[in-house]
């Protein structure tokens, strides 16, 4: 087995990289394809259902694949700092990898929405981190007007190089499938992925790697659902923290490639997030973040609503790990009994 | 590349596993083996460094390996229930593996002594999970008594297909350097990985795959470290949570691994493990949980005593995820600043 060392390695000829000299990686991508039998069985669901679980990138989420390629070619063109605006993924991600570049990196996050685990690893990772009095639009605006005026590379998903990164989850699923699936369920919230997975699909394609395309599914949370509603969301809310957002930068194109794929973009409620989210992980023993969830829910919403007529396989991107947010699943479960440490009262609490 | 499938079909004929219809996988282990070449080169240090981030394990910590194989050799024997005492990642493992083979599981815990992102994964697949008045030991010694009385699967590290599993980390150590390193340095809690780390390097050895052995380096926690100390540690105390572990249950196997190698077992203090828990994420973009940078801390402690003198090759077993316990990183920071949402007010934040 050839040692694997990461996306940019990997998929080098599709990529902007010139020089590997200048790769920044932590071994990100190569993430499991795992097939949810369990859910399929329980749910009497006649399609096959995968789940592409990128919780297992080094940060916890697929935003490591773009910011391998965003931080390597800031290192490519000289930059020395990297500035995002993030609901946490992206900043976790952001300085993961200028902290291994040697870079400063500052993360503007919108003030007390942010989760628990996404936070303490942009701290961890020692970037500069600063709260602004508004959501990740207004904080989105100002990280892009200062990067115009200051030497600082914008690594937010505006930023080509991050699609392009991002692109290569959807080689990976072909490069394991042998061929496109036949839908790819996926969570959107700044629209970035949905479009970085369809321009995936479609180099593939072009290159005659693969020979046909997935149907794109987006899935909005319905609190947060611009595009479904087409129309800004001045306050967007959802437990789904990682796509709540008002005012998607990629907006355009993910409805491109919902419309030229032949999918849809539809919502999905937190209670129905949350269902899909709860079967992730007692069901396949995969802990997901509640926004990562949305694919599944959409999914199930569509086949108890007739829409999978033919079956076939569809891929659900699992867009971050659930230790991101690990107070969502502490609130969603019973606080443990608690016993004293005898085997005779372990013996009553469990056959009574 | 072929398709990854995890360690039991990696390493079918060194695992106790029958019929690969048994296996049950999220996928574990082949995780990556990162050069530490900044904090080498911060530090001057003539050594390379290997981190083995076992954090990117499906369920962020090394106790995978172990518990595909336990969970795989439960449900060939007919099991159909697991149970486990556990500081938090043999817990969340448990727990997970048995969701997806669709096992019960119950896990205790010691009260008030877990980390936030281990009782969220716990809760989260689906586990019963108990809290016992005492500590891991305690714990440990009630789910011993109990799983005797019982027909329910004992899955802690003193069920020897968890140690099977755990020593496939060694193989993917050699097969990727093609070679034993010259040190493999390794956190030391309740010492079933160091006994599983040197049972797997001794098995490469004598099937002729290897031609050397490491020097196995064991370090304690300096409050938790009864075999340094050679005594039982009543109440055990150290920010490393996942060993804080007063009577290990594998005290012997991990002495002689140490001696056998020609190793040494250290302690390092809570001090010198926030330092190497600090470098390893601003530094090399590895967030690690804290125990797993006892591994780091004993062999920068070591280097200042001079123990490396012949330089080499040493492998740091960085055992779970960072985001494992994000109170520790947040509490390790100072608090973000809030400002307006004004490109002025970011502009005089950063740039004074």
């Amino acid at each position: 087995m050839k040692n694997y060392n990461g996306i940019i390695d990997r998929y080098f000829e599709h990529l902007p990289i010139k020089d590997r000299a200048n790769i920044i990686t932590l071994k990100e991508g190569n993430t499991p394809l795992i097939r949810a039998h369990n859910i399929e069985r329980q749910l009497g669901i006649t399609l096959e259902i995968y789940l592409k679980y990128e919780g297992m990138n080094p940060t916890g989420s697929f935003k490591d694949r773009g910011m391998t390629v965003a931080v390597s070619a800031a290192r490519e063109n000289g930059s020395s700092a990297v500035i995002c605006a993030s609901t946490g993924n992206t900043s976790a991600a952001a300085a993961a990898y200028a902290a291994r570049a040697g870079m400063r990196c500052v993360v503007l996050i919108p003030n007390n929405a942010v989760a628990t685990g996404k936070l303490a690893q942009a701290v961890a990772y020692g970037a500069r981190v600063i709260a602004v009095e508004g959501n990740f639009d207004a904080a989105l605006k100002i990280v892009r007007e200062l990067s115009k005026r200051h030497p600082i590379t914008l690594v937010n998903s505006i930023n080509p190089n991050r699609i392009e990164g991002q692109k290569t989850a959807a080689f990976e699923i072909c490069d394991e499938l042998l061929e496109a699936p036949d839908y790819l369920a996926i969570p959107v919230g700044n629209a970035g992925n949905i479009s970085a997975y369809w321009k995936g699909f479609k180099e593939y394609h072009s290159n005659k790697i693969i020979s046909g395309l997935p149907r794109m599914l987006g899935f909005q949370a319905a609190g947060a659902a611009p595009i479904v509603e087409g129309r800004i969301i001045e306050n967007p809310q959802t437990i789904a923290t990682a796509i709540r957002i008002g005012n998607p930068a990629s907006w355009h194109t993910a409805v491109a490639a919902v419309s030229e794929s032949g999918g849809v973009i539809h919502k999905v409620t937190d209670e129905e997030i949350l269902e899909a989210y709860s079967l992730l992980s007692k069901k396949e023993g995969i802990f997901a973040e509640p926004a990562s969830a949305a694919s599944l829910a959409g999914v199930l919403k569509l086949w108890r609503q007739g829409y999978f007529k033919h079956g076939g396989r569809v891929v659900c991107v699992l867009t971050g790990h659930g230790l991101k947010d690990p107070d969502t699943a502490i609130k969603s479960g019973s606080p443990p009994a608690v016993i004293p440490a005898e085997v005779g009262a372990l013996e009553r609490e469990i056959y009574g």
